[in-house]
């Protein structure tokens, strides 16, 4: 199994992607990792939409300007945030704990060998409009990302992004 | 190394702690893994405010109402967004992409055989006052989550979470 720093280290953002599907085993362990987040009082304000219909994506790679990628995906996960079943009905909490649920997934995109990229859905409310047009999501769910998933076509390469200057000690 | 699935489903969130300090190294794991995670547009809309001394950690724990464990921990990273930074200034990224983030540290933390609980201060105005105040956080940053970590007092049980009424296969 793959160690938890090579995962959190390797990760990238992956754009390009072969027809190979995923397998049940793989979706499996995708959402079974999404799903272990911690969420404020374990509300687990969250929903997975799961797209490996090519019809589709490819309706969400044509109606979503930053998610063109998906056109070549052979699977996609839409993550929605549910403010009614979070604590105290916070949409903020809603869309912080489904970040950590979809931070989990990202994670183990990686760790399977697979590759995904966040696109954002949630707050352009007209990309929310048109997830939940093509997908079906009722009006007071808030369709947070499109995550399209598959093997990579290349080796992506994780930026460095250790920046010691936002460390503080002590006190901002 | 522990193994990514291994810490994901081991990972629970842990209210009691000895007193044993991190080590330099241990912070510096938590760090790197904490800035890691991907941000819209590269952007790492965020700060971290690393607190090990006695008196601000007791502050803070007399200080935030769901923080009490904060009295007996080592060591706690207070997480920070910073819309001025965020794509599009959004304060909704800036909170996204911290989150992620955090989830990253909350990860690390496990995989390092210690244990964190999320606390939040955001979205509570009062709290994210309380913490601005102790550690002079600037007025346009937003203090997301008090993090206190340390030794595990007691090995935590993480809940199985997993529900699959939660996921939609094609559509919602």
């Amino acid at each position: 199994m793959k160690g938890f720093f090579d995962t959190v280290f390797h990760r990238a953002s992956v754009r390009s992607f072969t027809s190979v599907p995923l397998t049940a085993a793989e979706v499996d362990s995708l959402m079974r990792a999404a799903m272990a987040a911690p969420s404020a009082v374990n509300k687990q304000p969250w929903d997975f939409i799961l797209v490996d219909d090519r019809a589709t994506l490819d309706a969400l790679a044509a109606a979503l300007p930053y998610a063109k990628m998906a056109a070549e995906a052979p699977f996609a996960v839409v993550a929605c945030a549910v403010p009614s079943r979070a604590f105290e009905r916070s949409l903020e909490l809603a869309v912080i704990d489904t970040s950590l649920a979809c931070e989990n997934l990202l994670l183990a995109v990686d760790a399977l060998g697979l590759g995904a990229v966040w696109t954002a859905l949630y707050p352009e409310a007209g990309r929310q409009s048109e997830a939940r047009r093509i997908l079906g999501i009722p009006a007071d769910v808030l369709p947070l990302a499109f995550i399209p998933i598959g093997k990579p076509r290349t080796e992506a390469v994780p930026k460095d992004k250790y920046r010691p200057e936002l460390i503080h000690r002590g006190r901002w």
